[in-house]
């Protein structure tokens, strides 16, 4: 008889030989602090300070966000009650979409229950709908992207990440009136490096091609109004269909296309991860759209993140650790092995109180193991001279490569005190030594 | 130069001549007052009576339900922030993921951001981890499910709706130690009939293959605690791996499967649909929750649903509406022609204030479009009396064949008023003639 459980234990404990096996770290954010949070560890509860998180600019505890939530769940209910097709279309969520489509400056907007469902579902269709269409791919698109493009089951083509001079041969190469598909990111959220968008619509048009931007890690952060790399660039327009996420910068659940309106109408109407499946709840969507309107017209937060990531990049830099250069909010810091990646997020999360999770295959290419740290308008001054004094305590703890000796010996207080966030229970809770 | 905008035009032209084409119903329904909602319509808000929600239990709007949903949202926040691995995991999901094991008696769950998620991503990891796995298909599965087998990439044999003496044929053709997964559902949600699981069990045992079950139309409703239909059967261990939504009965949002932990760990290590996406925020992992540990102590929901479900089928059936004979929740009430199943649902809302959004392919198979109504514990005698009375008049509007006479003959009066529902403004708005 086939053994079926001894096949996922085998699964299992192969990802655990390689050091992939991921035990997921139990948070408990507490809004209006953070990016303090409660950890739920083995040992108890424990007060730490998050350095990974993804609600870029602390949306997520904005209270106008929060209140659009409740607000609409006490007026709406907690859920939608349906698939859009079938009941389920609601006015909160027709609100989101409108504006949406007007922070793209697009026709119409799609909205789907997560960016991932977007991407999947988004790209299958477009392609699908285009007759023996050719999609030309970034290497390092996203994992839903590249579901997409195989959920699409038409020929694809792969261009070296951000090299336009590849992707210019490949498309040269592809007959004149073929329909192309040209997927891209703006942001690559694990470099944090930039694509090229200019010369890329520039050679869309050359080649007349459609594009496809994913903008995931940039809405709500780049551009006058928070749009991404494309507004900021003053190129929106030239992008045929944006795609973006409501669960990052924005601090809610969602995802969603924008384009023009046939493109729009036409993925509605034929997306299976669109059609059949329940819609987003009206409290979702309500804050969803209190975030988006309120980034549209505020700069601060922004700004804020701005000089974060410029105080974190120069300190950790100035410490001696191996920053990796970026021009955007990203952060990553190299260690190169995933054993020692996970033994250094472990450190600092056990005895310095501060969770940045590591970055191990196939996230990243092996050997390009690191700590991706992502500062928010919440890290102040104090968090960001702790982080780097924990971060240099681990280094050497690891006998971690620093390119230059660095002034504390001991590991650093903590500052989850200072931040006056449950300090006794944090200071007494935490080992020190 | 190829047309990219002409063909999605044509795509959509297409769906319009085959009367395939989709206008969503933009509502807004109110907590307290279900099923009534505000029908934002081309002639302005209107009040319409919801016909056809799988809010099956009203628990979108149940007090706790949304309590929960706001005090996570005021102490936790709007968003998770991260995927599951990268911050993301929070305190309320945790959770969430212990209730459903219980619900479910298995040792482990794993939730997703959608029940459609949940079924793609999780039957293609699963059959992925078996080496030259055969899945076994039931032949109206849901769209996620076949999403999930052609994910999967391997063999597959569809077998002929709830017909076991195929499944067993197929079953039998194969090789003995061959790893073998049987997809399929417990409530078929468009027809309303229920699978023969323990015959499916039966088999299962006999030719060694793994059980998975979708219970997303089930879930809440059946059973002593509301596991589904393999819990009202008592055989609920026999199952390997369940799967459901937070999205129907449950009222919220989200998806999940249940089973051993080795099975569930093995998929939350590989599913690319759950680990490269942002994990559901707190609020409303704690609102599901809150609704799943409701429902499994508090019966008279179901009690009050199987009542209304009972009336409504008796009140149809009475005045000779085509009602499809089901021992569910689910009353379909057979149109067969997509033309006048429109016009049906149409002249329901526009002159009745009741929304049934009409069943055209592909959700259903040509020839046999329906309207598909699902009686909630909030719908009461006289909105079943008028439902009753209005479909009546419906159907002899377009010439559409009743089972015997029936007898009035005027279009009946509303009973939004006597739900005590914005009487005024509805009957103002509402045409009479
Ligand atoms: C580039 C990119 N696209 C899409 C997604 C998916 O977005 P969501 O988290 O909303 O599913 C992610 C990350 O999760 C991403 O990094
Ligand atoms: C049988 C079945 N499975 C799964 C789903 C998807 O569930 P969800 O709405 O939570 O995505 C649906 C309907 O939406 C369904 O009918």
């Amino acid at each position: 008889m086939f053994d079926y459980i001894s096949s996922f234990e085998h699964a299992i404990s192969a990802l655990k030989h390689e050091q992939r096996y991921r035990v997921f770290v139990d948070l408990e954010r507490r809004a209006g602090q953070f990016p303090h949070a409660i950890w739920n560890g083995p040992d108890g509860r424990r007060d730490v300070v998050v350095w990974c998180s993804n609600d870029y600019l602390g949306m997520g505890q904005h209270p106008k966000v929060i209140e659009a939530m409740c607000r609409a769940a006490r007026s709406m209910g907690a859920g939608a009650g349906g698939t859009r097709n079938i009941s389920g279309t609601n006015r909160a969520l027709v609100q989101l979409e409108a504006e949406i489509a007007d922070l793209h400056c697009k026709q119409a907007a799609l909205v789907f229950t997560s960016g991932y469902v977007s991407n999947q579902t988004g790209i299958a269709t477009l392609a699908r709908l285009l007759p023996d269409c050719l999609i030309l791919s970034d290497a390092l698109n996203h994992n839903s992207m590249i579901e997409g493009v195989r959920a699409a089951g038409c020929a694809k083509e792969i261009w070296r990440h951000n090299d336009v001079e590849h992707l210019e041969q490949l498309l040269s190469r592809a007959a004149p009136g073929r329909p192309k598909l040209i997927v891209f990111e703006s942001v690559y959220s694990m470099d944090g490096d930039v694509a090229p968008i200019k010369q890329i619509c520039d050679l869309a048009d050359r080649y007349e091609a459609m594009t496809y931007l994913d903008e995931v890690h940039a809405v709500g952060m780049y551009g006058p109004r928070g749009a991404g790399i494309a507004e900021r660039d003053g190129i929106m327009d030239r992008i045929d269909i944006v795609e973006g996420t409501l669960a990052k910068a924005f601090g809610t659940l969602g995802g969603y296309i924008a384009g023009r309106s046939a493109v729009i109408d036409a993925v509605r109407s034929h997306a299976p991860g669109f059609i059949f499946t329940t819609a987003l709840p009206p409290a979702v969507a309500a804050a969803a759209t209190a975030s988006i309107a309120h980034l549209k017209a505020s700069h601060c937060e922004r700004v804020a993140q701005r000089m974060s990531v410029a105080a974190t990049k120069s300190a950790l830099r100035k410490a001696g650790l191996p920053v990796m250069p970026t021009e955007t909010h990203i952060v990553p810091v190299m260690v190169g092995d995933p054993e020692l990646c996970r033994q250094a997020s472990d450190l600092l999360l056990d005895q310095c109180g501060i969770y940045i999770q590591p970055i191990n295959y196939p996230t990243v290419p092996k050997g390009t193991e690191r700590l991706r740290i992502t500062p928010t308008p919440a890290h102040d001054a104090r968090l960001v001279e702790q982080l780097a004094d924990s971060m240099v305590w681990v280094w050497r703890q690891l006998g971690l490569p620093l390119t230059k000796r660095h002034r504390p010996l001991d590991r650093p207080e903590l500052t989850v005190a200072a931040a006056g966030y449950s300090a006794a229970s944090a200071s007494s809770r935490i080992r020190t030594f």
